[in-house]
């Protein structure tokens, strides 16, 4: 039999059985059981809107790094940051950061931008008409922006963007979402408020299309890096020039080296970030979290600034410019990732800006740790310590 | 009490006790109950090697997609595709690409590129020495190969790109590490080789480190793009005209022509990708499937591809560069990742390509649901239908 | 004797004996003659602000491409294209290009934005400080504005663009410039603006810069390819189907098919223009009409976009991001680039539009005329047959 | 009358007559004299191969800067440095950094890479087949290197890079060129190559082109800074910290702090070049010696990479990944541009990799003056008197 042929309605779709079911279906075509994936204390009646054909989960092993000490404008204090990984030496990694910058007298953050995007574009029958109506959609933009507003509470249209080339415009929505990660809401409030625009019928019209590649969702760019997509959040340190040869066996001369060398290798190589491995510290906060990890994809992006004090102190930076978090919908509100939020009081609504600052802030210590290890030598050691190494 | 100060020595630090006891040491630090993280069916035992701190699980729903119909080398028949997510809508996207790829006959996949990369960088005194060691490399690349191959059984250094700037060599390292990621099973091979390199003493060598950006690890660059990270993998299908309107309530014609304005978007907002959401497909197997989710910052870039045939068919092509998977190894052995890829077969030895296969088809069966869910203006209806909508 | 021996004052620099003087320096050091660079008929007396040291010419052949016809706003009619090159083939194919869309009915040109920049950067104590700040700029613009404007009768500043990373503000300073390039007209507002915000002495600033790399001035980038630099300009054109055959031996489905290889070659790849040698024609026509050669750098980047429509035609676009031009200043008034810009009535005020418009469907024919080239196979042949070919 | 109605046949095309002839059709077209372009000195029978429908001629004043003191393995000693520009303040500019670098003892130059690209496309049925043509293509690269040099006598086909996406193997010919710039002689010899390929009958063949934006041509991109494209040369120097502040006018603690924020800022921005503008100094030595000047393109892109010194001097160096240079064919033979390379004792066979150095020493010449003049706060007002500044 096959899973779709399963027979099934509304009102039985998230249940026990149906997942047993479909385990039974998928078992029967492999010859594996599927015993573990069955193991679960989340209700299934809870997973609407959260997944399809629901069959069981997947256990992740979670760890809290830390204490973590930060101070943010909404993170405030010492925090326990709980990171899903299967990979060995991650959370060991970050609780060394988290040790030295606790040292150092914690770490500073700010978020500095918040947006969330869709990017219809428009199609005119030439470049003319194409640009006559950007000129329009300035002039209109209260209209826009009520039409977008109308089908949610919580997001406001910030601001459109518009990027032109040959005979399209796109248009690129800024909404913010309150404590929503946002990407479904700024899609209805986009799709409502092109809605709107195309009954003005704009001169010249060939062809709208509600997204092309401008967003970017689920993928770096250019124009994420300029611009932001979620958070924008800054965190950084004055790391005191004594500390370093006691945690992490080098200097801040050595760091700073390493960076000019990480920095002119980043950008010869055409990567995304300059900086070491953001990504391992966003995906394992968002794994814990509920965060969509698909958004690894734009969130592990950034940059990290350094300077070198004339006293021999070390001041360091990380910047995301596109961190996509939610402490509100999405899968924030399963039971375990709840937990995980509630662990550091991040759940819930007004909250997103405190976890966005929490992960800024791992995120700067897994840096400083990944950079002292390779410039200490101590890399392949501690991984093979910590590792799951295979020969 | 702090997390650090916990009484623990190497017999107990995998143990539900010990688990307990730090999820006690958070509660009471919150305030909050960690109730459901530590419900879980994996045993601490199997956990050294894939995190440190072990305090719980958390669980991630999961749902099988599919069945796609792959015609791979390795990867042949039809699979149910495990998907871990909290995002509504993806798993039955993905499902509906991949019906109608079933009807269309079946998706070729093929891996056309393998290796994994550490990449080291030697400063000179100046650059006519880091000319002259770079061809020093070359002429002794047997016994730098024998260096590296001293620390694995299974890796095998296949070549040594070299990248020159300034007084600086980056030899990028392309190993074959068997069913395994490789990313730590790469770091160590190098650093022998580089030990073995630095004993040779090179003329004018300044300074040595085992990275600086340019392999790079869990971040997207044109290096990676160019010349693979992991598995090159490609899935494609020429799809039968009349099959769009009755399944994707579109055309083949229709997708062509938001395929040139998602190039155009693409390419002018400087994404790494010019498909939809590559990384959704991406991270909801890698994550069932006990992959580094951290890898889908470099594995969800990619490139798509189509012709409308004369005929009116459309040819579709997603082309993965740097798809980073294994079959054995990290996260893969847990227990519920383990059924995940046990019910594709695809656990263990001798699976690494037919998991890169799979991968690659679902992609496109995300990248076919997605363009004619836009084109065919039912995106934002169906999240509605499926999605956790936050007003 | 060295050339900075040579007597001089302020009156007889620029000279045909302090010319002469110098070339005689040059020629003893060298033991070459220097005959031709001394043939000129430009006055050396209209040099200052032009070159120091001046020492004589260089003669670069010209040719006249054409007729081009172009349908702009600014530029209506037929018009003889000036191409200064020493590059065989180049005005031959330019002018094969307009032939076929002379044929067409002509090229549609719009400029559809236009600004010059220059990008001082703040840094602050900390994040915060920067955040503040650019609140602070917002807030002050009108002021800032009337700075910058107190040094320039015809720059005007429209906006500033903020970006932000670590404690860093990167200020975008958007200017008109009338019909001068006006990069040292915006250097010089925005110097003025920056003396104006800096006696405000902003909270927390530790240091200032005028430029760090955020213009981007000659060199392309992708704030430049997003929001321009200079005018943004859109060449456009419709081309029959039966059009191509005769003039171009291939079809229209030819180059839509390349145009696809084309598009994905330069995203792979990583090249800053999906289009094939922009740089040729703004090139040429740079150097004839006495713009800055080194904008080639910034200038010649651009997308192209096309569609094959239902009837066979062939709609083709080129747009131009950043294409710097003047009629006014800097070289467009010595003698020879003056005549050139003259047999396009585009010397003066009030034309730079038009020649934005000129240099965008000159581009355009240089695209059509090399795709054509390439999908006939007889892009090696041309060249035998016109070029300056080296066995 | 218009200008292809003018009689002409081969003897008579390339003569002072015919150039008059086309000036009085341009003249009469446009009512505007064309006086100055007549005025010339070089022969019009020289002129095949470097232009069609020779009209005239462009005067470009030239200076020399310098003398620049190299010690590279090609240019060795003091170089007066012609510059042909028409933008004020740039001759003066490079001589002040060619007096610092000459006052530090000279700049080392070593180019460390050589080769012309063409980069052919093949499409094939598959993937699959795509990938066995890769390796067929490895398996006959003697046959096919044999193809290539038929056609030519100074041309050597060193290796062929792959790059594959889709069903497509993009195939980069990399060869040496002796003292041309090669673009004319590596296309001839790829296609040569290309058709001894296709003759093959390669399996699974669909299509064949001779370029599609993977070489890349008169464009920066990704795979010219990873792999070069002409040559990759560095130019590099230590500078005695005493030195800075008599001629820059600020120290090197100024320099280095100013290259982070340059760093920071050219990677956000996503600019081709870290640099502040190498465009400058390529643009104006290449018009001055008969390079194409096209090439600025793809020739002004690069890296700069500094080290501040335990005791304050100041390592700086700027790799230029990409430099399209002839010492032969091209523009290198008209009479004053052959002047000005043989001023530098560059012209003919011989000599391209001096003059590779030659420039690279001036670009870092320039970029040492600018970044000084921004530091010290002198851009602006230095400018102010050499330029030609619009008000």
């Amino acid at each position: 039999m096959a899973l779709e042929k399963l027979p099934r309605n509304k009102s039985n779709d998230y249940t026990h059985d149906m997942a047993a079911a479909r385990r039974t279906v998928v078992e029967n075509n492999s010859g594996h059981a599927l015993h573990h994936t069955g193991q679960y204390s989340i209700p299934p009646e809870a997973l609407p809107g959260n997944i399809e054909g629901f069959s069981g989960i997947v256990q992740v092993p979670m760890g809290f790094a830390g204490p973590l000490l930060v101070h943010g404008e909404h993170a405030q204090g010492e925090f326990y940051v709980p990171m899903a990984t299967t990979e060995g030496t991650l959370v060991a990694s970050y609780s060394r950061g988290m040790s030295l910058t606790r040292a150092a007298g914690g770490i500073t953050t700010t978020v500095i931008d918040n947006a969330m995007q869709r990017a219809p574009v428009f199609v005119f029958k030439d470049a003319r008409a194409a640009r006559d109506f950007g000129q329009w959609v300035d002039a209109h933009f209260s209209e826009i922006k009520a039409a977008a507003e109308t089908t949610t509470r919580s997001g406001k249209l910030r601001d459109i963007e518009q990027y032109a080339a040959s005979k399209m415009r796109w248009l690129r929505f800024n909404m913010t979402t309150g404590d929503a990660a946002g990407q479904n809401m700024v899609s209805k409030a986009t799709h409502a408020a092109c809605q709107w625009i195309l009954a003005q019928q704009p001169p010249g019209l060939e062809h709208f299309t509600l997204a092309a590649n401008f967003d970017t969702d689920k993928k770096h760019s250019a124009v994420n890096n300029l611009h932001s997509r979620g958070k924008r959040v800054v965190a950084e340190i004055t790391i005191p020039a004594e500390l370093f040869q006691p945690i992490m066996h080098c200097t801040a001369e050595d760091l700073m080296h390493q960076r000019g060398l990480s920095n002119l290798g980043a950008f010869m190589c055409g990567s995304v970030s300059n900086g070491a491995h953001f990504a391992n510290g966003v995906a394992a906060v968002f794994l814990a979290c509920g965060q969509d990890i698909a958004n690894v994809a734009e969130s592990s992006a950034g940059f990290v600034y350094t300077e070198l004090k004339d006293n021999g102190d070390y001041y360091m930076s990380v910047t995301i410019p596109s961190l996509i978090v939610a402490t509100y919908g999405g899968g924030t509100g399963l039971p375990t990732q709840r937990e995980c939020l509630q662990a550091m009081d991040c759940y819930g609504a007004g909250k997103a800006y405190k976890l966005a600052e929490i992960i800024a802030a791992t995120v700067l210590c897994g840096e400083l740790s990944l950079a002292s290890a390779i410039v200490s030598n101590e890399w392949v050691s501690s991984h093979d310590a910590y590792g799951r190494n295979r020969k």
